[in-house]
């Protein structure tokens, strides 16, 4: 195992592009999906049966966990992987996205942004240099700058105010970071849908210089056909060799798409989320198992899918457990839907080694316009 | 693998017994606890994995399941094992009790009883023929006779008239249960604390001639002492070379008076129940882990555990999985619990095996006397 952070491509396909970035806890292969584990846990599921997914990294929001159980907490316990049990690569967020949508009465200035707690109304003062040291108590292996991401609907201007703000603190939380081997820090793109502003933030990043780059500010509600708009462009604008990484992307199509253009990892808490309101991600499309077309059904979800949830158990079964509110419902989609996710960037990993990225994107697009199986 | 039903007493101490029930869907080791899943999932346990805490039988909810999904819906879809994923034994109770404690607008007659579903409002009427046929479209393995257990508190009269319907009922199961070989029907003693009423309960049930016999109408709030009072003398009123199944039962000292006073079987939601409240026990006795006191302690719940709660995790992280309301709390302590609840079990019949339960039992009492470790 390498003692060293670095990211190798091993093979291209058009922009797409797909290697391993090798890290002192273990390998994360690339396209990689990172499951959120947002308070310390990968809700409804116990760690290793994440990892049997595939997955081969967490996502921990520094939020949710400087608040509960306190950074300084998790580090007297060992840090946040011994914690929660989970000994691969953790990346964690810088806090800044989640004080805008989470928090209350928020001020944000040139130093950072005061907020009050939505757990116990406690105040607290996220700053680039706070972030970085609550990032480094956690122990994260790959720690995000602390940015700013401006709430929609927003002016050019505005846009390009805030990015801007965003580029000094990205300088700060390269200053706070410091040296730490085996660490990464990766510097985030702002920007909006505005190209020049996009490339602004591009050239002061790879100014101060970073392990890893993302792409922020996108997958808040500018809808697929922006998104990718600025995917034809944005990932190009950013160092070939260098891991770039989609903030908060998406269903499996904004993957697949994301991929396609030359983006190397990707979170998103869509598949545990929607796993415990019934809703299933398969190659057929998305299926809603609380649909009472399925209480009859003694087919599986997916017949190809090897899960626990497909090989064991019934559409009807799946939809009352649903319908009865139990645990078991969660478990079994978020761990289906996280299987489905590891299997599409499987998918999109090896469809990349061999050159056949189009023809791999073609039929997974053609199997989800088939639509579900016909109800019995 | 055996394709009747029968039982071996292995070894006695005292009034103690050590044996197995032989299924054509495997064995149950006896002394026996029976993790509850009420509504076809142990709540926040995979089966494989209830499995791997020890146990060789599940309890299923007649109520619960004949109104959601509906005995006829399991049945068509294969019935009980194939439906919730467990290949072995599955004991239903009659649905007697339930709808006693839990469905509104309930009208007893002689022929049975009238009641509304909690869920829906529904009409339903179940009577002895009736469990017998939701039971055996179940697939249950066990059966238990219809009956009628009175609410508390209740006159010596009203008791003796609930016992003597209940007795009644119990033919009209046994004649409607019929010949299936390789599954049993099991008659339930009643009659309150009141010996009388036990030996009136118990001639009858011997006369129509059961699988097994359960004792009833304990565990209902009557207090310890009064349970263990009756099991004093009613486990003795019942035939030896058939397996004794104590309903509803209990609490880890309950099961060690239960089984040192020469019962087979007991079910329970305790374990399940308590470890979504954050109630884990222990060797040492009841740990609550929502107190504040265990969130700064690295130290695992029962560091002499095996289950993947004490092995993987602190009682921080437990505490603070359980503050967050994260699902991963009621998945570990769950476990754990029902692994306790193994292991005791487990304990007992080899106390029992080796002549040495009043050993066993001392150092069970004296472990729990000492309490919980120290705070930090
Ligand atoms: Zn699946
Ligand atoms: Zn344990």
């Amino acid at each position: 195992m390498t003692q060293k952070f670095d990211f190798h491509v091993t093979a291209t396909d058009g922009a797409a592009r797909t290697g391993a970035i090798h890290t002192p806890r273990g390998e994360i292969r690339t396209p990689a999906f990172m499951p959120v584990g947002t308070a310390a846990t990968v809700k409804a599921m116990l760690p290793e049966n994440v990892r049997a997914t595939g997955a081969d990294i967490l996502l921990g929001n520094t939020y949710h966990l400087m608040l509960r159980p306190t950074a300084e907490r998790v580090d007297r316990l060992g840090g946040l992987h011994r914690f929660m049990n989970w000994d691969r690569p953790i990346l964690t967020d810088s806090g800044g996205f989640q004080v805008m949508s989470l928090a209350a009465l928020r001020k944000l200035t040139e130093e950072g942004v005061r907020f009050k707690s939505h757990i116990d109304g406690s105040s607290h003062f996220l700053t680039p240099e706070r972030s970085m040291e609550i990032q480094r108590l956690l122990g994260s292996d790959i720690v995000m700058c602390f940015d700013e991401c401006p709430a929609l609907p927003a002016t050019d201007a505005e846009v390009a105010k805030s990015m801007q703000l965003s580029m000094r603190w990205a300088q700060r939380s390269r200053d706070a970071f410091g040296d730490r081997p085996g660490h990464a820090l990766f510097g985030i793109q702002q920007g909006g849908v505005t190209r020049e502003l996009r490339e602004e933030s591009a050239v002061a990043l790879r100014a101060i210089g970073f392990d890893g780059y993302a792409i922020g500010g996108l997958a808040v509600g500018e809808g697929q056909e922006a998104m990718f708009g600025v995917l034809d462009y944005a990932p190009g604008m950013l160092p070939e060799d260098k891991p770039r990484y989609l903030m908060g992307v998406g269903k499996p199509d904004d993957i697949v798409g994301a991929v396609e253009r030359g983006v190397d990892m990707m979170d998103c808490v869509l598949p545990s989320r929607s796993g415990r309101t019934g809703q299933a991600f398969t190659r057929r499309g998305v299926v809603n198992l609380r649909n009472a077309r399925h209480m009859d059904d003694p087919r599986p979800l997916d017949e190809d899918c090897t899960c626990p949830a497909c090989r064991s158990y019934s559409r009807a079964y799946l939809h009352h457990v649903l319908r009865s509110q139990e645990i078991i419902a969660s478990m079994l989609l978020t761990w289906h839907n996280l299987h489905y996710y590891q299997e599409l960037m499987a998918g999109l990993r090896g469809a990349i080694s061999e050159g056949n990225l189009s023809g791999f994107v073609g039929a997974f697009h053609a199997q989800r316009a088939e639509g579900d199986i016909e109800p019995l």
